[in-house]
């Protein structure tokens, strides 16, 4: 493969600047240097989830993050409701299983957004339940839920409302304070536009509360170990110095360009790749009205070996589509479009894909899904 | 800016890889681990170049590579041919006349090749002229002449070849010792895929010859002391490490791609460009049977101010293009291709471009370049 043009939900590309600051040496990191990065990655990050809560710095995977964010909270034998659409929503029903939750699954339909309605339903048949969990962007069905219509809907209630905002946070606004979040999930390998291995954890003083009592099992992912080691800018164990390093930049970058921009970026992303999807003839998975900004999944197209066209797309262009996940692993494949993206890309991806439908005999007039993102951009940079 | 999209004429994007190896820690350049770096490099490039003749590695831009193809060669009065297609051959008679040489300057229309005949003549007028200069690829007018046709009108003549190849090399074949070029310049940061700092000179024995006997003045540039120390893999002084270390990188990638491979690939990137170019509606300034696979003058779109519509790709979305230079300076743009480029990379220049022109009021259909590349490609690709 000549070039790796990555277009995959996470890891995203990373740039230049941040790909050095991987390279930084390393450090003590009980010394005086690490607690001055850390200090501004924290005090950056507030400002990236638009908080004044904690926030909480793990080296682990996003799915370790999710785990924080229930084992820190509840205690085995806690009702939970968890408002699933795709196969994240899935996951953290499984992790608060694994855990002795008893878990109130409300599934909706793959493809749409949360119904608040039914929503409501399931909060009011269940008065006793303790938290809510929910994702803010399906990443496997390219959904975003309208985290405004639920905070509607938990007006007034006591329940904690624990939101994974992995594959959402700095594409896509979540102001946690204003909207009341108490615990907000996020990871590194998004938007953050850096590699895997962090993932972060803001946290409401009543969050805090429910943490005192919360009698589930936890070491590693302990946040009351971690916010007394804060206090000093230091760990109870090991942090993963590259990430860090790479976050520093990253989210120099990300403040500098303004979050405004970067959703605005995203928002011009996504239009773009969604204009010329349908351009092209392709279907989009998700409800419109909740289409992500950041991964979009696509039908698979009729008569074309999916995999045959990512295989295709991949060796022959370098770029990387993502399959299918879960229920709809055979249904659709997926375009991530986050991080260190742009329109240009999202051209590029619409182009390397027309050929692709092309020498895989699908019936595609080359150019049409280019010129309908083009058509969008020159209106937008006008 | 965003991203950075290179589609300058060199300095070249670089790859992942040829990054790593630049930032290599520094060695000692008198030791065996310098040797074993040269000794591959050298190896590499006569593979590259295609030739038995010793090849010298300046720690210089490609013009020091010129200046050494001159001073090592000839004597102040000598009489010498430039062949000159643009500012690039204008250049090669400009040194020869610092140095004292009576320089016979053969112009040819710029945008056209070499005419073999026209030169012939200057040839047989000019029986004592001791070398022809000459341009393979002139980046000015993105023409590329035909060697093989000057090779014919060159035979049984004692006079020296010299040829610039320096936005050639790699991308477009140069095979030296068929040819029978006697000295060949070339520079890194064209489609070696390496940034600037080095020049290379493949010497064949008439030109070690007429060394012998050659008095213009020369130090950095002398290549005999040069091959002297590289017998013993050494360098008379300081060389230029970090190129070397990414230049050592490159080769192996070149050669693992394959010559072949990698001058197909430019001549697809080169006819991507073109049918989009044209498509668009605008005019490419080389004579098409001679247009250059690694960089394409386009005229000056009518009614278009091209430095603002450089300005707007370059800030809406870092996409990098050349202006025009010498006498056609306010009469063409360029786009480079060489070096770490595909034809995806191709779609995405068209794709800019079509925005910009559209934004800035030209008369462009939206795609219609885009769409006329990806014919080429997907019929290219099947």
């Amino acid at each position: 493969m000549f070039k790796t043009r990555l277009f995959i939900p996470g890891p995203t590309p990373i740039n230049p600047e941040v790909q050095k600051a991987l390279s930084s040496p390393m450090i003590n990191h009980r010394g005086p240097e690490y607690e001055a990065l850390q200090k501004e990655i924290v005090e950056n990050l507030k400002k990236v989830f638009k908080t004044s809560n904690p926030i909480i710095v793990f080296p682990s995977a996003g799915t370790g993050g999710m785990e924080a964010a229930i084992v820190n909270f509840l205690s085995p034998g806690d009702k939970v409701i968890c408002a699933s659409i795709g196969v994240f929503g899935d996951r953290f029903a499984s992790i608060a299983k694994a855990y002795g939750a008893e878990v109130v699954k409300v599934d909706f339909e793959w493809g749409k957004a949360i119904d608040p309605s039914k929503l409501q339903q399931a909060l009011d048949d269940n008065p006793d339940a303790k938290a809510l969990l929910m994702t803010h962007n399906e990443t496997s069905t390219g959904v975003t839920n309208d985290l405004w219509a639920i905070k509607e809907i938990l007006k007034e209630r006591e329940i904690l409302w624990i939101v994974d905002a992995i594959s959402s946070l700095v594409a896509i606004d979540l102001p946690t304070d204003e909207l009341g979040v108490d615990v907000v999930v996020g990871g590194s390998q998004k938007a953050f536009m850096i590699p895997p291995g962090l993932s972060f954890l803001a946290v409401s003083e009543k969050a805090l509360k429910y943490a005192e009592n919360a009698q589930m099992p936890r070491f590693y992912f302990d946040i009351k170990a971690m916010l007394k080691s804060m206090e000093r800018n230091q760990t109870p164990y090991t942090p993963a110095l590259p990430q860090l390093f790479a976050l520093r930049e990253a989210l120099r970058q990300i403040l500098e360009e303004g979050l405004d921009n970067v959703q605005k970026r995203h928002k011009q992303v996504g239009e773009t790749i969604r204009r010329g999807i349908k351009a092209i003839g392709l279907k989009i998975f998700a409800d419109e009205k909740f289409a992500s900004n950041t991964v979009t999944a696509i039908y698979n197209p009729e008569g074309v070996d999916v995999r045959k066209l990512r295989s295709f797309l991949r060796e022959k262009f370098g770029v990387v589509l993502a399959g299918g996940q879960g229920a709809i692993q055979n249904t659709v494949f997926r375009i991530g479009h986050l991080g260190y993206v742009d329109v240009i890309d999202a051209l590029t991806v619409l182009s390397a894909l027309e050929i692709g439908l092309k020498v895989l005999g699908y019936p595609v007039e080359l150019g049409k899904g280019v010129k309908a993102g083009e058509e969008f951009i020159a209106e937008e940079v006008q």
